[in-house]
């Protein structure tokens, strides 16, 4: 922005020249690039989600003339199948981003701050200047764990992701559930965008907890980072909010790719299942061997590591392994700047990490 | 939301209680019916589009599982090149309602009021309560005309539909250069959902007007009101603010399918030009039909018309075409309740609509 002028500025909106955006990971277009710093999958999707895609194109693509279903409730149906609960308990939005963008303004614009760790995804505090959320944020212990207790006081909403990020550390459901009991008058969000790699979902306690969203993303688990499909569950008073902030910004978020698309994903447990369970069984492999190299690396319940090396600076660490190809994510932030975020690949991408680090750059 | 008590109120952020949303045009789920309500195109897609998508697919869509480009930046090339625009001028969002929203954001939140037509898209008013922009309402004059003249007195922004919907008007390129020249210091949006089907684009008026913005949709001329693609042209200063507004809401907001999709549509100028004229030659004999049936028709430059029948009243005549399978869209407000929108649909598809009047309704 340093091209603009300060006459030019009299455009914007007041509120937004002070906007100061998320900045994501990056998605370089070199080729042979060891890519471990977006915490995407290094499987495809289902090969059901080629065939829905493959329905879509028939009769020259005619379909794509008509406007998708703004409710995208097939969509909804699969989730709410899948998930083991109700189709009014179901919101779906243009990847998890856009679901957290709406959950921000249809619960926390309140009096009283919303609660957040000081260690947590770097979006919450763009979205709470951009809707105007007033926010207290809470450190994590030494131990990089959240403080069950900090969370019982006084509060206009409280947003977890869990397992953690970058942190990569779950919080137990019990302790879920001690914040939702102590907290009767806030909506408490669980932004699960990792559960399905070793944490417990809190989806089972939506049934119970008329305060609890529960947010979740078809990007990491699901191998669809390129098709943006998020979604919410919670008790219909909390998703009539969510759908009255959605058909005030964008009636139709859902193209008809991504629907049927995503549809396919969720029919297909069986594929879903072995391919997770091929990523927790790579990231422990991957672990251990970097406690071998004098690695510490945080207890992951997530399809990345938190790590740090005592004898290295991580930020000429993460330089080091950029040269030989390999991106993985430093955050130059208080607390975490000694700390590589490392998302697990195949088991042979893994090794090309552990080899690079053991026979070249610790060598 | 007649089910949700005031006490489950509580959850919900304040303002969020007194959000009136958008309710778009139904999308019935019915076969055989003849749609003429949403002013979706007839014809399919260009056939590249369909290509584009299955390379995508390619490798059993292994691309899916890493994020899309952020920036969308090839999309934006090719815009930027069938608009005659740098890539710099282009900003793109999931359909031209996200765009319009982050427009409504980043431009129009200032001490003085928006100005708009009472006669527009509907959608207006619901962005300006989303985001608590203040708005000053003026009336088209009795021919549902925009008058110029009403556009110079303060303001904090001006958006203007060329051409207009539901009207189907359109406003000359010189009375839009006059709104421009009149309001230096204010954003001036005209969104442009409908300019391929015959009005002149304000494309050309970006270099000379650092004030202006130009939306546009690929979902009525290019046939992916299925796809979400939207787009808006203006000056590199305004198109900061719509990118810092995007990165604090969404950072992709476009997927990989609506990316390559749209590129090839953009790519293929000569199907968009044979299938626009198409278009425009029907509505020019569907136009002469009615006006033979005794319906008075506003001049239309979009691919929809705006047409009432004195001797019937408006909301009646709907319910009786529903009853035959044929849904047109009927706005039960103020001043144009005596009014249908009937988009334009193939030469075989209007002859049905006229045959129905003709032999059936009207007979």
């Amino acid at each position: 922005m340093s091209n603009i002028t300060i006459e030019q500025m009299r455009f914007w909106s007041p509120e937004v020249r002070e906007l100061e955006p998320y900045v994501p990971g990056e998605q370089p277009k070199i080729q042979n690039l060891l890519k471990l710093n977006t915490n995407e999958n290094p499987y495809p999707p289902s090969p059901k989600v080629v065939e829905a895609v493959q329905k879509v194109l028939a009769n020259d693509a005619d379909v794509l003339r008509l406007y998708p279903d703004p409710d995208a409730s097939e969509l909804k149906h699969a989730i709410a199948k899948q998930q083991n609960v109700t189709v009014e308990n179901v919101f779906v939005g243009n990847g998890s981003d856009e679901v957290l963008a709406h959950i921000f303004k249809a619960f926390f614009i309140q009096e009283q701050p919303l609660l957040y760790p000081d260690i947590t995804y770097s979006f919450y505090p763009v979205y709470s200047q951009f809707f105007g959320v007033k926010t207290k944020i809470l450190p994590l212990n030494e131990n990089f764990e959240i403080v069950v207790d900090d969370y019982k006081q006084p509060n206009g909403g409280i947003i977890i992701t869990n397992p953690n990020a970058p942190t990569s550390i779950a919080l137990s459901l019990s302790a879920i559930e001690e914040i939702l009991q102590a907290n009767p008058d806030s909506v408490v969000v669980i932004d699960e965008a990792y559960v399905d790699f070793g944490a417990e979902s809190a989806v089972s306690l939506v049934e119970k907890y008329e305060n609890l969203v529960v947010c979740q993303t078809t990007s990491k688990s699901r191998s669809l980072a390129g098709l943006r499909v998020g979604f919410a569950i919670a008790q219909p008073h909390l998703i009539a909010a969510l759908e009255a902030v959605k058909n005030s910004f964008n009636s139709y978020p859902m193209d008809r790719f991504a629907i049927a698309a995503a549809v396919a994903s969720f029919e297909d447990q069986e594929y879903f299942e072995a391919q997770n369970a091929k990523v927790i069984a790579s990231r422990e492999k991957l672990v251990n061997q970097l406690n071998e190299l004098g690695f510490k690396v945080l207890p992951s319940s997530a399809n990345f590591i938190f790590a740090s090396l005592p004898s290295k600076d991580a930020g000429e660490l993460a330089a080091e392994l950029r040269e030989r190809g390999i991106i993985v994510r430093y955050f130059n932030k208080p607390r975490i700047n000694q700390f590589l975020r490392i998302t697990i690949g195949t088991d042979e991408q893994n090794q090309r990490l552990v080899d690079t680090l053991k026979n070249d750059i610790l060598a």
